[in-house]
C-alpha cells in the first residue's frame, strides 16, 4: 500500500471535537488505500503551559526533564487520535517518539532526528493496521532518554517519517489554507499560492513565515518530500493548499514568489572596534556563546583602523547582547566605544527562485521603498531573496507597496 | 547508602509550590545520608481530567490508549520534581516507567509490577546522583506498550521499589497525617495510630479507608517493606505519620485497630433459585462476567428444595447486575421468583489482629449495634475483621457507638 504522512498542529487537535475532524480526514485517505502515518501535536497552548512550568520551576533548566515534560502534550493527543480513529473503526494505534524509536541526537530541547526504524510499524500495517498515530515533536536520544526537536517541530517529524517511510506525500493541516504570497492579515490582497518551490519556501520560513517549521522544508528538500499545507478546517480537494515541491514541477512562476517580515527585530552597532583580523569571529564568537541569534550583519569602515560593526537579531536577545559585548570588553577581549541599539526596526524580504534568472529585481525593490518614503537601514541578500531592515512604523506600508509593485496578487 | 523511597500523592504535587514544599522533604532524606527514590503522582485533577477525555472519545476504549494517555500526568510531575531538585542543588533525575523499566504485565489500566530491575538507577546512585524521581502509576508491557496499574497505582509503584531496592523504609506523602481509628470526618474522637500491623491495614484498605491502595498493603507484607504513611502539609519528625510494620513490631495494641466503613454499598437478593450443586457457581460466574464486584455473600433455605442466595456490590453497579440476572434466566442457566435490591445500605467493620486471641469481640459489636437499635442485615467475618451490612442511615451512629465501645480514642 502506498503510505501517506498527515500532520496535524495544535489548532487542529484542540479540542475533542477537533480531534474527530481530523480523523475524519484521515478516514478519506484510508478510504482512498493509503497506509496513514498520523503525527500529532499537542493540544494547542498545552505545550506552552508546560513550558511555563519549566521555566517557573527552574530558570537555568535541565533540557533533559524539560523534554521529559514538555514532550507529554503529544502523547495525549496521540492516544486520543488512535481511540477516535478506532471508535471510527480503524485500526488504528499510537506511538510514542522511543516506541518507534525515532533516534536523535543528544541535543536536548533542539534534538536532530538521526534515523526512523521503520521495521515497527510497517510490521503493524503487514497485520492490517490502517494508520500509525506518532507523537510529534519527540523522540529519544542514543542515551535513552526522551528529547524534543524545537517548537514546531513536529512538522520535521511529520516530513522525517515521510522520508524514512518513503511516503507519497506529507500533508501538513494547520489553521491557513496554504502558503501565501505574504501574511494576508497585513495584506489583504495577498493569494494562497497553489506550488512553492522547496527553495523560496526555506526562504520564506526562515524569514519569518510561520507555516512551517524551517527545519522540516530543508528536510523536505534534501529527501525531495512533496509537502501540502491545507487547512484543517475546510472541506478538502485533491489539489488543496499549497504544493510545495521541487522547481522543476513548477511551471510557470512569478519572479517574486512572496513577501516576508519579521516584526520584532533589533538593529546593535559596535561604535569604533579595532580592525584587525579576527575581530569580527571575536565579537559575533561571543554574541553566539551568549545566545544570541545574529541575523544581517554589515560592516563600514569609521576612521583609520577603527570599524562600526552592525548587525540584527530579536529585540528580546538586545539585553544579552548588551550584557555580552560588556563583558567581552571588561575582560579585555576587544574594546569599543559604545553600543548602538535600534530597537523599533522590522525586517522585510521579497523570496522568488525567479531572481536568479531575472536581473533588476533588487533595483525595483528599493525604489519601491525610497517612493514611499522608507529609509532603508541594512541590506542582505541571497541567490533567491533580498532583505532590508527598516523602522519598524513602516513596515506594513512596505510590505503592501512590495506585494503591489511584485504584482503578487496576480497569479503568473 | 541506604536507599529510602518517598512517594507524593496528587494533592502533595498539585502546584509548583507544593512540589517545591515535597522537593525540601526529600533534600532533608537527602541531607541524613540516604539516596532517595521518590514516586510522584499525577497533579490532582490531571489524571481524572485525562480520564473524561478518553470516556468522551471512545466509551469502550482500547485500554492500551487509555494508559498511553493517562500515564502522562505522571511524567510531567516526575521531571518536574526532578527540575525541582536540582534548583536546590540536590542531584536529581526523572524516570518514566519504560526507562527503569518498571515490567509490568499486559493487563491494561490493571498491570501488575512483574520486575523492577534496579542496575540503571543504581548506576545513577554509584555517579552521585541522590535522587531518582520516577513516574508512579505506570509501567510498559512485554510489547513494549505503556501500561497503568490501575487509580491508587503509584502506592503499587513506591513499595515495589522499595522492595526492588531493599529499601529502610517506603514514606507515603499524603493529605492526612496518618491513619485512624476511623474517619475523623465520622468520629471526631478518632485517633491516629502510631503503627498499624499489615494485615491491619490491608482490611482498612479493603474495607473502604481511602489511604492506601489495596494492593500496595498486600505487596508491603509480602516483601517485609516497612511502610510509613504521612502528611506533605506538616512539618515532620521522624516518628511522624502511622507505620504500617509486621505485627512482631507492635508491642501493644488494642483488640480493635479501627472501625471501617463503605456508603454505598447495594445488597441484592435473588428469591427462591433452585438449590442444587454449582447454583453458586452459575450465579456469581454470572455476576463476575457482568463485571460486578461482589463482596459479602449469605445463603438461606427457602423452602424444600429452593434457596435465596443475598449479596452485596458496589450501588453503581446494581443495573449491571440486574441486566445479568436476567440475561442468564433468560438464557435458562438458572432460575429465580425475584431480584430483591436495597440500594440504601452501608457496610461498617471493625478490624483488628487481637481479635485472634481475644474472643467476644463479635458478640459485643452485635450488642452495641442492637443497643441502638440498629438492625443488621449481612454478617460477614475473618480471622481479624467483622463486617456487618446495615441501614445506610445508620452508618455514621454506628460508626461513633463502636468507636466508644471498644475505647479507640484511647491508646492501648
Amino acid at each position: 500500500m502506498p503510505v501517506l504522512v498527515m500532520k496535524f498542529g495544535g489548532t487542529s487537535v484542540a479540542t475533542l471535537d477537533r480531534i474527530r475532524r481530523a480523523a475524519k480526514r484521515v478516514g478519506v485517505e484510508v478510504a482512498k488505500g493509503y497506509d496513514v502515518i498520523v503525527i500529532v501535536s499537542a493540544m494547542s497552548g498545552k505545550t506552552n503551559e508546560l513550558v511555563g512550568w519549566v521555566n517557573e520551576t527552574s530558570p537555568l533548566y535541565d533540557a533533559r526533564e524539560y523534554d521529559a515534560v514538555v514532550s507529554s502534550g503529544e502523547n495525549v493527543t496521540a492516544g486520543l487520535m488512535a481511540l477516535t480513529l478506532q471508535e471510527m473503526d480503524v485500526p488504528a494505534r499510537s506511538w510514542q517518539g522511543w516506541q518507534v524509536p525515532v533516534q536523535t541526537t543528544s541535543a536536548h530541547a533542539s534534538a536532530r532526528i538521526e534515523a526512523i526504524p521503520s521495521d515497527n510499524i510497517m510490521a503493524k500495517f503487514a497485520e492490517g493496521m490502517k494508520v500509525a498515530v506518532v507523537a510529534g515533536f519527540q523522540g529519544v536520544s542514543p542515551e535513552g532518554r526522551i528529547t524534543t526537536l524545537g517548537r514546531g517541530g513536529s512538522d520535521t517529524t511529520a516530513v522525517a517519517f515521510a522520508a524514512a517511510f518513503g511516503a507519497e506525500r506529507c500533508d501538513i493541516y494547520t489553521d491557513v489554507d496554504g502558503v501565501y504570497t505574504t501574511d494576508p492579515r497585513v495584506e489583504s490582497k495577498a493569494r494562497k499560492l497553489d506550488k512553492i518551490s522547496f527553495e523560496e519556501m526555506l526562504e520564506l520560513a526562515s524569514l519569518g513565515a510561520k507555516v512551517l517549521q524551517t527545519r522540516s522544508v530543508e528536510l523536505a528538500m534534501r529527501y525531495k518530500v512533496k509537502l501540502r499545507v491545507l487547512s484543517s478546517f475546510e472541506e478538502q480537494s485533491d489539489d488543496a493548499g499549497t504544493l510545495v515541491c521541487d522547481e522543476e514541477e513548477i511551471m510557470e512562476s512569478n519572479v517574486v514568489a512572496g513577501v516576508a517580515f519579521s516584526r520584532d527585530e533589533a538593529k546593535m552597532t559596535l561604535v569604533s572596534v579595532e580592525d584587525r583580523p579576527g575581530i569580527a569571529a571575536a565579537i559575533f564568537g561571543t554574541l553566539s556563546d551568549g545566545g544570541v541569534n545574529v541575523d544581517m550583519i554589515v560592516q563600514n569602515i569609521a576612521e583609520e583602523g577603527r570599524t562600526d560593526m552592525t548587525w540584527s537579531c530579536p529585540v528580546d536577545q538586545v539585553k544579552r547582547a548588551d550584557a555580552a559585548m560588556q563583558k567581552a570588553a571588561s575582560a579585555g577581549v576587544f574594546n569599543y566605544d559604545e553600543l548602538i541599539v535600534d530597537e523599533d526596526v522590522a525586517k522585510v524580504s521579497v523570496v522568488g527562485i525567479g531572481m536568479r534568472s531575472h536581473t533588476g529585481v533588487a533595483a525595483k525593490m528599493f525604489k519601491v521603498l525610497s517612493d514611499e518614503g522608507v529609509n532603508i537601514k541594512v541590506i542582505t541578500t541571497s541567490e533567491i531573496k533580498i532583505s532590508v531592515l527598516i523602522d519598524r512604523k513602516y513596515m506594513e506600508l512596505a510590505v503592501q507597496a512590495l506585494h503591489d509593485a511584485f504584482e503578487l496578487d496576480k497569479a503568473s
